[in-house]
């Protein structure tokens, strides 16, 4: 089993950015990511600031960000990242029709992307 | 330099996707994609069927689609679909900020997933 | 540009691998992956000795071995892999319907294994 | 656990192909990736049928197919690819002998790879 | 070709972090990459940002910590991220000896990483 | 469940290595990717010399080396090596500190691996 940190057994470093996941999510407990990263508290603090600056308010709206986030971590074959952001996309609106449109497109993507790279095609000069 | 089919070599199989890959775009010729994966006639039919199926109007924005597709393609390190689907985000309406944005979950993503990955971490009870 | 060493400045390991590779395969000069490998002797020597292993007559035919290693090296984005393992794989009789198969298998698999991933599918009990 | 859609609770278009892969392999039910695709039914349909496509008849032997798929699951990691595709190609016929020369390319090929990548290795003109 | 930002046409966000790098470096222009990266000003300041806390001084050597990040980026075949962070662990002392030995385990732990994914291994309980 | 050779059922090819990693490490049974990879006794032999002599003494400190293979075993997702060598390093004397920097590296260039795919950014001439 992976070392997963407790908030009990945790220091203050790690305890102030438990608590501000806590306070940020309305949640009881941080999820077991957190509890992982905490072997590095410097990672933990960076990693919680970075994601909360990358998903603040912009021009997409929060579930499009949710579910572009989703779609890299089905492609890169994180299977924790795949369940934990499509739990979040789910509670951000991500209906089954959209989700369904979303699981269409990393299939097809994944496709021709192999395709484009085993065919070893050149980027037409259009696209640059 | 891999092999590229133009039209004027093409058997009639080939040109029939071409024509109908002209039609669709108002373009006056086809991407080297898909001169590229002439080479097997059967899989460029399927091909552009299938894109054509999942790129189809449905629930997401078309625009939201492409960049569905864009993002899956810089987490596959394909550099031909990056620059492909880069355009065809643009033309449908992707702006500098939106762009922004993705280019920054796309990075984020990729390194929460190796470190969920890194630090194998169980999925959450609650996530499933 | 990366170090690629030429037979005239290489050291008596590196001339000895070099001469192996040109009379095993009655070429006047080896190709660049090997040229690029023997900033490392050790590895030079040990990855022409379990290539030869690997890829020695057995029971598959040696244009399946070949093809399997392109479907491979595709399947990796390996682009040079994809270019040397082609060349071998045509030298060893793959001809263009057998490529148009193995193209399409490569793309199929990149879509299904991406499903398969993004949907965390659970293995059936009768795989095992 | 990920959604699996059981043959009873589906709707008639999920149905359908569920019907045509029981009668196709002559199996009282479907594999557990068929029930998480029905998800999307029109990327279930579309699925099944490029599959067929794919591996149907062809210049190919059916096992060398089986193979070729199994090692693109390989390289990609996907361990319910791997499992499947393997319990199919032993239906078709690989033998422990032919199942271990696979395995040795998948991982020859691998580590030549990243070593081609590493490397940078340019592409010899006679490759293309 | 891609967008790079030169200093000249930056605003004053990106400046100041173009500002930042060249004093840090020592260099009178920074890398395409940080050029590129200023498509988004935020994340090109995040991100050094960043990079910063990741390489600074800890318990491994800075040439371990150059060496691990080059090992990175070339299994995960980024050609960029293998020419910039090799140039920078030759900077801080790797020796054409030391990189030997690293280019050897590139490639032998990508070949010992899809054997064990090939073959489904389970972990060993004295591993956790 | 994937097939395990254990030493009571395995032929004298086999056995010889498996003795030979008992002995070397002074432990009373092999790690189960041996027993997984004894399916191809030719690959097992081949495996266990190559990383006999890739992990050699050298020029870099075995606890680097260690790391090196574990960053890439991360790098590529692949839990197995990610828990193996996790624990050799430890034995090898990877401190907390030391993998918290480590952990930190293989997240930051992850990252930065994808913005530079993603940005498709040129190769600085000075690399080279």
């Amino acid at each position: 089993m992976p070392k997963l940190v407790e908030y009990a057994e945790a220091g203050p470093e790690v305890r102030a950015v438990f608590d501000a996941i806590k306070a940020a999510r309305g949640v009881p407990d941080v999820n077991n990511f957190w509890k992982a990263l905490a072997v590095d508290p410097a990672s933990l603090k960076r990693t919680w600031e970075s994601l909360n600056q990358v998903m603040a308010p912009g021009t997409l709206d929060p579930v499009v960000k949710e579910m572009l986030y989703l779609a890299v971590s089905m492609a890169a074959g994180c299977a924790y990242c795949t369940a934990s952001h499509g739990a979040a996309a789910r509670a951000k609106g991500m209906s089954d029709a959209m989700y369904g449109e979303l699981i269409a497109i990393v299939g097809m993507a994944a496709e021709t992307n192999r395709l484009a790279e085993a065919l070893r095609v050149p980027v037409d000069t259009g696209f640059d």
